[in-house]
């Protein structure tokens, strides 16, 4: 109840992020999303290949503090790319559960059955 | 209350990929991500990079439900690599929290404080 | 006079890929290239982003053997990219010659000068 | 004899490359590639994964002269880490003739054959 969800701290950050769109009032001289957003596109997408990268190089390293950090730098840029299409994580996480067929977790939770009982992928 | 939080999905998701780790009974021969476990590490972080490429490529076509596609796929297989190294999407978030200055959020929650009033990047 | 030099190396992998376009009889039942031409612009551009990315994992690997055979299966789908537009290695190499300051190399040759009298980078 | 060969441009930039080495007396405050080579392996990953992601957006925007320039750079950066590792393009050149049968190219030039009559990929 009192304790923040993940779920809050995606769709948060998510929040930030529309608001340093320069059109919402962000500023590219102090902001870096704003920098990014007024760069455009490309430079989105150049930072979203570029923490990849970062990712598989902290991951070669076996660092696990830095794949944290890298991983947390590779969804970050992509909400960045999302809020430039005018998506939500949200939607991305609803891709998730559909994938994995967790459209039916709601139930899972309600008849307190854990995920193990049906594999899906 | 009754609905799934997005955090769940997140945290189902990483569970479900435990579940299926060759050492607890993931079975390559019919799980794909058993299978991405069974070839190690290299054939993980190859599909990383292989989403972070087809997120970007997405974008420049410009096609929303390609690229929450394609996002769903990166974050997918960020979270295999987090599994392989025994870590959890929450770490991930914490520190997007932190680095964005969200760890406050409680605070702001418990006030009633926009993020807007204390921009943080 | 008689060896084959690198130049005709890469221009001979060139016109080996031209000739695997569809359009010139190359068959994607038979041929990876004519394939890849087959499948289009998108799979021809994610091997490039995957080769780019087993370069930098051979690398951190330390593993020489690996670097070269990933360094050349890099170039590799970078000629069926540059072939796609129906670009060929010459304009990289005229390129790379063009930023490095190579433009002026015939002139050193003649002058039996080494590059390293004037820098250019 | 009079016209420097493409495999004069790889064999001369990579001797550049090894020039600007601080070992070889390269200055990191004066030279991109010196300075490349004082951050280490990981910076000069970073940038062939970089280049790779550009390369990948310049053929998603059909433009021509920038898919040139991006292929320019993603080879430059590649001569980079091989020169880290003191690999050289020839050893690049000489896998992409290994895999496309070009090893006979000799006798086929001496033959007057074209690659035509033996496509092997």
């Amino acid at each position: 109840m009192s304790a923040i969800s993940n779920q809050d701290i995606l769709a948060r950050v998510a929040a930030v992020i529309e608001s340093r769109k320069p059109s919402h009032g962000g500023d590219p001289a102090t902001s870096y999303v704003a920098k990014l957003f007024d760069k455009g596109l490309d430079a989105i997408l150049k930072k979203v290949g570029e923490e990849a990268c970062e990712t598989v190089m902290a991951a070669k390293d076996g660092d696990a503090q830095k794949i944290v950090y890298e991983v947390a730098d590779l969804w970050f840029h992509s909400l960045i790319a999302l809020a430039h299409f005018g998506l939500k994580p949200e939607q991305v996480l609803a891709e998730l559960a559909r994938r994995e067929g967790l459209s039916g977790l709601q139930e899972f939770a309600a008849r307190g059955k854990s995920m193990e009982e049906e594999p899906n992928d």
